[in-house]
This record gives C-alpha cells, structure tokens and sequence, in this order.
C-alpha cells in the first residue's frame, strides 16, 4: 500500500506540476512518465504476490482489530475491482480515453460532434464491458457510479432526482417572474491578479485551510490536489468577475480541509483520501455554498471586501452582496452555473447515462437529446454543441457515473448543515463573527477523520440518522429564494 | 530501465518541489515518499527477472546494433554496481547517511566538530566497505570516485593536481603582489529580485537554453535537475552581489543546456543523462568562466547590463566589468571561491579523503590538517570549523570522491576551448556579437549528444586527441592573469 501510494502521489505531484509550472515542451515526455508511473501502480496491485496477500488479509479479516480492518477493507476493495478487469481490457481502455481525450478537444474547439462521436461509442461499449465484469444487481450504471461513490444504484438515485427536478423546476418558475438583483459592480475588471489572489488566499486561511501544510498557485482550471495528507495544493483562476477567484479558491479549500482533516495514521495506506466524490464535493460545496454564500458570512466579510474591491464611494451593502452571490439565472454551461440550476445540468447529463447504458439511447443521439433537455428544464437551447453536449470533459476521459457525485455533494451538505445547527445553536452568529473553528471541527469529527474507512451512507445517516434525502436541500433553498427574489 | 527512470524522475521532481514550492509541514511525509520511492527503484534493478535479464543482455552484448550496445553497456554498468552491495550494506549507509545530514547541519549551525565526527567516521567504515566489495586496483578513493567519475583513479589525479596545484600557486603569488580592481558598484543592494531574475533569464534564453523545455525558480541553493530531456530546471538566488544570481544562472543552463542535447532516443534508457559529474561540469564552467567571464562576452552584454543596473552616471566600461568578474581573492568557502583559488579548495579536499581512505588519516584529524592546509595552499586560517571542515555537505551524504569533479569539469572546459579556438577562429567575434549557437551546437556534437554512451576520456581525447592535462587550463588562466593583474 505504501509503493502504490508513492506512486500515486509521483503521479499527483507531476499532474500538478503539468498544470501550474510545467514548459510547453515537456507535454510528451511527461506523459511517458505519467504512463510508466500508472502501468507500475496496476501491475503492484495485480501481481502475484500481492493476489496471494490479498486473500491471506481476506481470510482474516476479522480477526484484525478495528483499526487495521478499517484500512484492509479499503485495500480490498481496491483489490477486488482491479482483478475483476483484464490487462487486455485495462489497456484498451487506456489507449481509447487517450484518443478520445484528443479528438474532444478537437470537436470541441471546431464544434464538430461527429469528430468526438466514434471515441465515444467506443468508450461505452468498454465501459459497459467494464460494468459487466465488474457485475451489478440492477442497472449497468450502477457499476460505473460505484467507483465515484460506493454503493449508489440508479434505483436510489431514480427517486431522490425527480423529486429533486420536481423542487428546482418550482422554484424556478418563481425566480422568472422577478427582476434580477444588480451586481455589475463586480465584474469591473481591473483589480490585479496578485490582489484577487491575496484576498482569497486570507480568507481561504481564515476558514481553515493550513497552509503549513499546503500551497495556493494558478492554474487554468481549478483543482484541488495532495501528495499526502500534509502537503494539499489548491489552485484557481482569476477572472474580471470578483467572484470568480474566491469562490473557486473557498471551492477547492473545501476539498483541501477534507484531506487536511484525515487520520494521519491512514497516510500511504489505502484508507488515505476521501471516501467518494460525493462526500468531497459535499465539503468542498459546504463551504462555497452553504458557508460562503450565507447572509451572515457576508455581514463578516463584506467590510474588507469592500476596503480591497471598492472605491469609498460606491454604494453596496452586505445584504446587496449576499443578493449578487447568490443570483439564479439558467445558462449553458455547468461549471458556471447557480446553486439552484446546477442540479438540471447534472439530471441532465444522469438521465443520458442512464439510457447509453440501458441500450436506449445511441452516442450519436446524444446532442438532440441534450438540447431538447435543456429546452425542457432550462428554458434554453444551446446554439451549437461546444456549448452543449461537448462542453464537459468528463466522458472523454470514460468518467460515466461521475456526474450525479456534484448533486449528492448539495445534497449531502444540505444534510450536514441542518445537523449542525441542531448541534451549534450559535452556528450563524459564529459565522457572522468570522469565527469558523468550531464549525471545521464539527466537520473534522464527523467526516474528515474517517479518510476511506466510512462509506457515504454511513457517514450520512450517522449523522442525520437518515438516508439520503433532497428534502434538507430544497428547504434550505426554499429559504433563499424568498430572501432573494421574495416580496 | 523505462521504470527506473520514471521513479528517478518522480524523486527529482518531488525534490525539487522541496526546494522550490514544498509547504513546511511537508517535510516527514515528503521524506517517506522519497525513501519509498528509492526503494522501489532499487528493489527494481536487483530483483531476480533483472538479474537474469542483465545476464541475458551481457552474453549476446556483441551481437546488438550500436546504438542498442551503448545503451545496455550503461545499463549494465549500474547493474553491476548495484549489485555488489548487499541489501544490509545499502540499508545501513542509507540510515547513517540520513542520521549524518541532520547531525551536519547542527554541528556547522553550532560549530561543533565533535557532534558530527563520530557520524563522519562511521560514513568513512561505511564506503570503505562499499569500496572494498565494488574492488579497486589502486587506491581504495578510486572505487568511490569511480562512482561519479567513472575509471577515474588516485594514480591519474596525483600527477595533475600536482601541477595545477604548482601553477596555481605561482599565479596566486604574482595576484598577491597587485593591486585589486575596484568592484564596489556591483555590491549596490537595491536591485529588485525581478529585474535580476529577468536579465538572468533573458541571458540564459540568449546563450541557448531551451525555456520551451525548462524553467527558472528561486531555491536557497542553485542547482539544476531535469525530469526528462525536455523538462529541465533551473534554480538560482539572488544577493546583494548583482555577480550571484546571473553567473548562477548561467552556471546552472550550462548544465541544462548539456540535458537538453543529449540524444532524444536515449529517453527513459540508462543512457539518458549526463556522463560524468566532471563532464557535467565541465558544461556548466564552459559557459561561466571561459564564455561569460570572456572579454567579447562584456563588449556584448555590458551596455545591456549597465543599462539594466546602473545609474546613468556610473563611470564603469565594459572592459572594468571584465575585470571585476575575474577578481582573484583568497577566501575560506569553495562555492564563493574565484576561477583560480577554487582549485586549492579541491585540492585540499581531495589529499584529505586521500589520506582518509588510505588509512593515514582519522575523522578526528580533519579540522587540524583542513586548517594547516589552507594556511599552506591560500594563506588563510578559518576562524572556525564551521567556515572551514564543516562547510561542505557532501562527506554528511557519503559522496566521498566527488570533490575531484568540480576541478576537472575545469580542466575538460579548458582543453575543449583550446580545441574550439582551432575549430571556430572566427568564435571570440561570435561571441562579442551575441551569437552563440555555432559555440553551442559544437558542444552538442562533441559532448552532450551521447549521453551517457562515452565515457569522460573517450570524449576527451576524441576533442583534443590527448589524456586529461591541466595544461590548457594554466594557460588560458595565464592570459587572465596577464589581462587583469599584469602590468
């Protein structure tokens, strides 16, 4: 577990280094050792010895005391899904997303589906290759979902997203029948770079993130990355919208907490890391919505902002602010897109993975389907697929099942953040007060520390006591659409 | 060989993320990774299918192509190295190595001998050890030189060093005997780090160094590593001294410009790389003592560099510069040492580890004969260890040996120079014109283009049809001292 963790952090450190620092020259290069780096990583977890370890751990696992079992289990698992998949299939698929990585970023640049749509048939009929060997009870998606977030089935996620719909679409239909709020006055485009950077780096120190133990640098895309639990890098973009650099920088500074905040008894074991893209979305969203995004964070905040942002005498209040961050307005692209309208891009996305993978629906269907999708829960039509069913890079890279994680990340937080409040009273006042101590700690205790060792649903039912549910999301929602648009 | 490269080229890139960006809080996990994956390497080149493998490779070594031969002759060149130390030798001197360093830096910070000579001593047992089992015909220094510059021996150095030593000495005599040229407006202090970098980076880009595959960053000492052909780094620092940061940079991309050349198809392979640390060397001093501390170089570059640097008034033409970049001055540290004493601070180095491995000399004995020896070879006595035996760190990691490299990367510089001059007639005009690319690609095709395929002598004699000599360098160094002290 130690090799394959050095490895996987040789990887991370070189990925990380490709998007910030990396010369130009150095693309095909870095990509032999890149490959090299991940052929070795497969071949530890599948030789010989380690098959033969493996079942020694299995036969005895309960005999293991908790701890230990906690971190073999996680072991396991990765085991189990790595022997299920043939070399042949392994490398296939490797050599496939890499051509298809390419040919997106062609199709998307030229708009041109029909570059993209080959690779892309290619790469559902190998992952449904994949879903088979991997076995599933219900639907084939459950198989590709389970390696994002362990355990949800289409049969779960069915239900709780059209009631989801169901909610979004209401509210919707009342946020167009009123004006929007103004925030013009953050998009005025000349404050420096350096300035952006060092106001979201205070405040992304402030909430907690420890930068003894992590960097902040730019990048084209935000990310969020670790070689270990003490070394967690962030990066972010700066854009002329002021909130472009802060909210990404409070985004990925969720994530980082989240790795900060693991038993470091787990490190270069399997149990390191979060445990799926759900519950790291739902910390990394904890923060950027729930936290940031909130009326009192901005009574703390919106004093130096203005003293950073502003001139004296431009008129905008802390309320005004809390208004202009939280604005709903349906668009085209998902990365860009509102606390509310977010959830149809991702019902949008689940509902075509659903049918590629019953068999009802083809690649070459998918743009029609998306676009009369988006008319139906957006309102909107995009006027050509780069700004459509080409613009996430995700099923380039084979990441199907991979978009119901963002929801369930809202969904989880929203859980989250009514148990807190039950559990500090004095939550809002804290947050009012810039002090975030408390609220981290709820958070290291009650997510963080477990690393791998605790699957979603018991992450989340132990604290709320209940299963996932949209309910907690929708009435929290319901409470800020009224403060926004309501009378 | 593909593996052991990716492995060696994730250790590089994590070390130099530690001297350039790593957070603080980083250092024990980062030290875990680093042994893991130098482990793995290790693990990787002795394990039984390598064994059979280089086995394989040396009895049919005669019947593969050329180019294939040259690289498995290195491939089995660090094989069998490798392999003559046992696994409890390695993990031992692994251990002490790791125990001397921190003992090192508190023994210099306090200077105190005492703390660090028990560790020295056990490092010496250790290589001599090392010594003994990788075999030696001559001195017991040669098989340990032999590791960074290979087939060099005690009987080739003594006879040179002798020499250079001689006519050092003589020159040294006739410096003390004039006047120092006047250097103080380079000491000005109140160049911003920026503008130091740029101009640095500016003339690094001019002499040929490749920024499209490399870099240039801040470390708290300069050095140079690559993560492949095509990714090459550069670090530097910046002082007071408007002299440190640019000749550094221009040290260091004289290394990286050696990188850059060597044969693309050697990528990945055991040939990948530089030679020798003597050659190597002699790529860094090539560019910043015979080209940019030349006379053409600052009837280029000076109106640049005043222009850059100084007030409009200051009195100082490009051949004061010329000489204020020649300055010889006797002092107590190596690394601040100029072109001709910097040989003295070898020497007495290499007569140490000499009598060390002969037998003659105890660890204990360092700080007396250390200090008898810079009275005698400089004139000067170090008020303390700490600025005298205790400088350096190389004895703290075991690199016994490798001392020797830094005097003859001069000595090779000098005689490839002599065979420039008589190659290019027209290269001194080249070079007062900023045209650098003939001088350049001469040294791809005679050196950096073989990697590791030939050997320092074969290169060598292949330039200059003679055996290492220290001739050529004492009479350039003649010319110098003419120029700058003469009458």
């Amino acid at each position: 577990m130690g090799q394959v963790a050095d490895l996987d952090a040789a990887a991370a450190v070189f990925n990380w280094d490709q998007e910030t620092l990396m010369p130009p020259g150095a693309l095909n290069s870095r990509a032999e050792t890149m490959a090299g780096l991940s052929s070795m990583s497969h071949s530890l977890m599948t030789q010989a010895s380690t098959v033969s370890l493996a079942e020694e751990i299995r036969a005895n696992l309960e005999e293991l005391p908790d701890f230990e079992q906690g971190i073999m289990r996680c072991f396991l698992r990765d085991f189990d899904r790595l022997v299920k998949l043939p070399d042949e299939l392994v490398r296939e698929t490797a050599m496939a997303e890499a051509l298809a990585g390419e040919a997106w970023k062609t199709a998307r640049a030229n708009d041109d589906f029909a570059e993209f749509q080959p690779h892309l048939s290619k790469l559902i009929e190998l992952k449904s290759r994949a879903a088979e060997l991997y076995g599933y009870e219900g639907h084939k998606l459950d198989a590709l979902m389970d390696l994002f977030e362990p355990g949800l089935t289409v049969a779960t996620v069915d239900p709780v997203f059209a009631r989801l719909k169901a909610g979004v679409s209401a509210m919707l239909d009342e946020v167009r029948e009123h004006e929007q709020p103004d925030d013009s006055y953050l998009t005025n485009g000349d404050v420096p770079s350096e300035t952006q950077m060092r106001f979201a780096r205070e405040v992304a120190t402030k909430i907690g993130f420890d930068f003894n133990c992590g960097r902040l640098d730019l990048s084209a895309h935000p990310f969020c990355t670790n070689f270990s639990h003490s070394d967690v890098r962030l990066t972010t973009r700066v854009e002329d919208d002021l909130r472009t650099c802060l909210f990404s920088v409070i985004h990925e500074a969720g994530h980082g907490m989240y790795e900060q905040g693991i038993d470091p008894r787990y490190a270069r074991s399997a149990a390191a890391g979060g445990v799926s893209m759900g519950i790291h979305e739902s910390q990394s969203l904890f923060w950027e919505d729930i936290v940031a995004r909130s009326r009192e964070f901005w009574q703390w905040l919106f004093p130096q902002f203005r003293e950073t942002y502003m001139d004296a005498n431009t008129a905008v209040d802390a309320e005004q602010m809390y208004r202009a961050v939280n604005l709903v307005r349906p668009g085209l692209i998902r990365i860009a897109a509102d606390e509310l309208t977010y959830h149809m891009h991702i019902i949008l996305r689940y509902e075509i993975e659903r049918s590629l993978f019953s068999g009802e629906l083809k690649a070459e269907d998918i743009p029609a389907v998306w676009n009369e999708k988006m008319r139906d829960y957006l309102g909107i039509v995009p006027p050509n697929n780069a700004l459509g069913c080409l613009q996430d890079v995700h099923w380039s890279f084979g990441g199907f099942g991979y978009f119901p994680s963002y929801s369930l990340g809202k969904l989880y937080a929203a859980m989250m953040w009514a148990q807190v409040q039950q559990d500090m009273p004095d939550v809002r006042s804290q947050i009012a007060a810039g002090n975030f101590a408390s609220l981290l700690d709820w958070l290291r205790r009650n997510v963080h520390q477990y690393g791998r060792t605790r699957d979603s649903r018991r992450i989340i039912t132990d604290i709320s006591g209940r299963e996932l549910t949209e309910k907690d999301y929708l009435a929290y929602m319901r409470v800020k659409i009224d403060d926004i648009y309501g009378a």
